[in-house]
């Protein structure tokens, strides 16, 4: 009987097209920390996607990293970062944000994500509270696309809640960890310009999106953060060969291949849910993206865990949980194909 | 007409046994940083009221010092402070526990109190999570006494607290800012030598407790913290003249001076109860302490605020509004007579 | 025999005049946190003592903390302080700076004092090194006027050490723990004016000067320092009753007693300082302020030590040592004259 | 005319053989954070290289990385590094270091090496001040081999700063960026079990070393460190793939790849050394590893800046200055051809 596992998208290497750039330019000469060509390059395609000729491109290593660097750098030191309490910044980076002076101001999120409506509460409440000089400021909003739990946020959504940071003095930022998942997603309509017309800062994510590994960090205006590059060195963010990560993303931005990457895991993801429900499995949090969501029964778990490798997610009531399927670009034909088969034997 | 303070109880000097002593002591010469004889007359009285003649006791400015000071000092880098959303630690501290680079992980309270069984759930949530590798793990639970509602944790509450938190490798902590006002009040069964028993570290509040300034850091264990003295210095939170601190718990627990000034304040709050409840005036969170809640329509604290100084607690509903009335050491029977004709005046 | 105490200029109380004022307002109401009448009295008067009326001014605790505080709030994360390796904040506060997370750049200074010269060396090397995106960028030159050794900056050398910080882009701060003995010295030709005009911030010492506790910090330009109120918060060094320490400023900036403070300290320096050399005892370090500091053999400090209290400062070769002694305000003929029996009686 | 650079030892991907496996591997499915089973067979490997069967072995993305990691978990809140004023960490980390919290405590080194005397100096100093509790305390002793100017350190010299570490209560960390290259160089005696023996936490250089990127820091006794794991996290320093460079060094570390990389540099940096000294360029710092430092008069570092790749390294004079040529795994015979005709064309 064969074990088939969709525990997460980061679980292989890297997509062909860039496995072959890396062979082809293994012993090329690079400038170290990203001043190199290749980055410059990659930097190019980036800004070209983005329609934003002026943004600042960084390449780092992991998404807790890039998170961790850039919210330090957004962030006056008597400002915290707004989030929900599903965020990855909240509840999953050991505190690597307080770790760097800042308190995380957590909102309860739906599905994972934050509202216009709940932000402008969260910064009016402290405009108007007489003490606020002793208060943390709500100084940058984060969120991600796709959320945690793989929901989407709309145009109209990110519009509204870019227009409430603005208005209300604080910047946006958007973490990208599976960014090519939601422009992949055919019921996305946000697209790389809107971001960089939207968000103060956001990240693209490669780790999970067809790289080997690496983010890039991406300010559409670069004067937010005059000395991004000395903070990314001062918390051991600096590559000394950037140029590995820009590699990657020159690949990736060439031909729209990062958005490829990400389509190919939704269909997949598509097929998955459709061979769930068609077995009675209970889809929830109604993700679109490549992380499905299933309750089973804690005994349907248990069964699941013999024949295939999945994430739990967290306990729905006292006999039942969810759990996560994740695809991703190297997801096959023949994976979902074990799947079905392991589906059938286990039952429902 | 007159005008009466109520707004808080810091708003004068000290009590006069404590003026007497330092105008006495003007001249005498002591030695730097607490090595002088003062303080450890004073650490001594301290020790023996908690009957723990091993604490180590250390003197402060302040309290929100003193909870940065002792929380960075009790916390591993890995670890959080679990703390009511309401405690002073999660949201009037302008992050001073996040500037150390620790979680506050925030419960939610009943009137101020967390209860052993959110404590509890906290822990083993942290406990059972596949992922707490990846989190922040709680390792100090604070608490205040009483809480910033004036509410009361009776003995019972403090013990299954620290019993939990002993269970799952947690250290207590109790922000005795008003200590007093909890001892000197005859709803209370916790004594400092329950405190001493049952938590790793409190301190005993004196800038609202009849002192000019200083705190009272008690470590019934000093191998808690064994470098404390350092971390105190490298805070900014060591007196050059701690004996200025030292004098005046030595004259605060000389005869239960300090016990005697709670009392005094909770006799005036009980008389204000007894004024506002006879006008009509609704209380509210049950306080049995110094702070007195009381609920008025926002026309109401709009005539209040022309004869009675308070401090703005929370908007209770669209037209009415919660306000704090604090009654300290120093409040006097003229007071809540002039208080009782403001009310009389301004109607209800 | 006699024992008298020159080990430090903290080892007392206040000047009559501030204990006198204190006795009196003990009752007085004060709103909290610096926003009282007395505070902006004393804020007034120290505005105008300054020439300088639209700096602004904070009460804080201690010298370590006012440190810490002004050089967090000063300091962008990317930049490190430069300072004296004899400074203060080099050695003597238990890495409060990097606490902070700065760096102290440290130089070697000239009995204690940087040189304009040497402030523009270190700038330079920064500016000119490949490097520099990779290194701590200097942003701010940190001394203190007295020094740590007692000697005094003139104007000019002040003037130039500032004109170098600003043609460099860094500010210049000013330690003023004991700046009472600078202004009432004979020798010092730097004014509080000179300070407003030529540093970014200083703070003028009240502890070792004259009053309870305490250190006023100004910014000649408040604009540096936007949020100062909130950054004290977050460090702990908000005192809930700032009108203690603002009440203390008030006395002493009311007709110079600030100034004479400092100066009846000289004058019982330099009648320390006659008494010494006339017993044949080597004056080191040249300081014409309150610290005498005298090398004596290992043996001489023995005895010396039976008699008279003093700083231990540091061995000079392997049998002798520098011994540091200190008057105060509150130093008396008597003092003096207890001094004197002493060296007659111990001999050199 | 050919140009060629030797300018530094991060400008290639990584060696054919670990290539290789990645190229193979790539499709492989890999548990994440480590938890794989390649990164097991490496540290495995890694164990068996040191003779330390007990070692915690740690896959990070870079140096710096690593070493603000590795310190931060290695001190106490009130403990300094003590490195040499040319050390990695002192200098070159933006404040990576003071960022985490923590003082470096620069002592002059010589030819980048620390001496055991000197540590003891420094921790003997701090033993012996009055104030010591007023002060950094020395925690761990940072060292780099080779050293940032080539140098070795000998097995004698590492035992005896090893046993003053030990003397003294502190913990000696060893900087391995380059360790390949110190364990390939005849003039080494220092092994992989004396570092495991001798050093609390070491880290074996990967990206500098024939790997794409990636050091392991290594820990003989895991207790010193029990939650490296979540500090890793906390810093941004955890890769989701971290089989990627737990992969790589499971080949640099089959039949002692990691040993034949390094020797592969110095014998062309032996041969770089022949062919400078035989036109005549004076040699500096005597390292024998492959960074090969070299003294030109400032027009000779111009006319050699057009045809061969450098780092400024400092001058050493009004007109001279010195540069550094350094080698790798990648070097090649053609690489030195392209030298030799270089330094023949433009002369001396």
């Amino acid at each position: 009987m064969g074990y088939v596992s969709f525990t997460s998208d980061y679980q292989q290497g890297c997509h062909p097209a860039i496995l072959r750039r890396m062979v082809e330019g293994n012993m090329e000469c690079h400038a170290g920390y990203g001043a190199d060509d290749v980055c410059e390059s990659a930097r190019g395609r980036i800004r070209e996607a983005c329609a934003c000729p002026s943004a600042a491109v960084h390449f780092l290593a992991g998404g807790t990293q890039a998170n961790m660097v850039v919210l330090d750098a957004l962030l006056a030191p008597w400002e915290g970062v707004v989030a929900a309490t599903s965020g990855h910044v909240s509840v999953h980076e050991a505190g690597a944000i307080e770790h760097g002076g800042h308190k995380v101001i957590e909102l309860s999120g739906e599905l994972g994500k934050l509202t216009a409506k709940k932000v402008e509460a969260c910064a009016a409440s402290w405009e108007t509270d007489d003490n606020r000089d002793h208060m943390v400021q709500p100084g940058v909003v984060y969120i991600s696309q796709p959320s945690e739990y793989g929901t989407l946020y709309s145009r109209m959504e990110l519009e509204a809640i870019s227009h409430v940071c603005h208005e209300h003095g604080m910047r946006l930022y958007v973490d990208g960890a599976r960014l090519a998942y939601a422009l992949g997603c055919p019921a996305n309509d946000v697209t790389l310009p809107d971001l960089a017309r939207l968000a103060d800062a956001f990240y693209i994510g490669g780790t999970k999106c067809g790289a080997l590994l690496g983010e890039a960090v991406v300010f559409p205006n670069p004067a937010i953060c005059p000395r991004f590059f000395t903070q990314m060195k001062q918390h051991g963010a600096l590559l000394a060969k950037s140029w590995l990560v820009g590699m990657q993303f020159d690949v990736l931005f060439e031909g729209e291949l990062y958005e490829r990457v990400g389509r190919a895991a939704i269909v997949a993801a598509d097929r998955m849910r459709e061979l769930l429900a068609a077995q009675g499995y209970r889809l929830v949090f109604g993700s679109p993206t490549n992380q499905v969501f299933v309750e089973l029964s804690d005994d349907g778990v248990s069964r699941l865990a013999e024949r295939v490798g999945y994430s739990f997610w967290e306990k729905s009531d006292t006999d039942h949980a969810i759990v996560r399927l994740a695809t991703s670009w190297a997801t096959t034909e023949a994976d979902l194909d074990a799947l079905a088969a392991a589906l059938d034997e286990i039952g429902h």
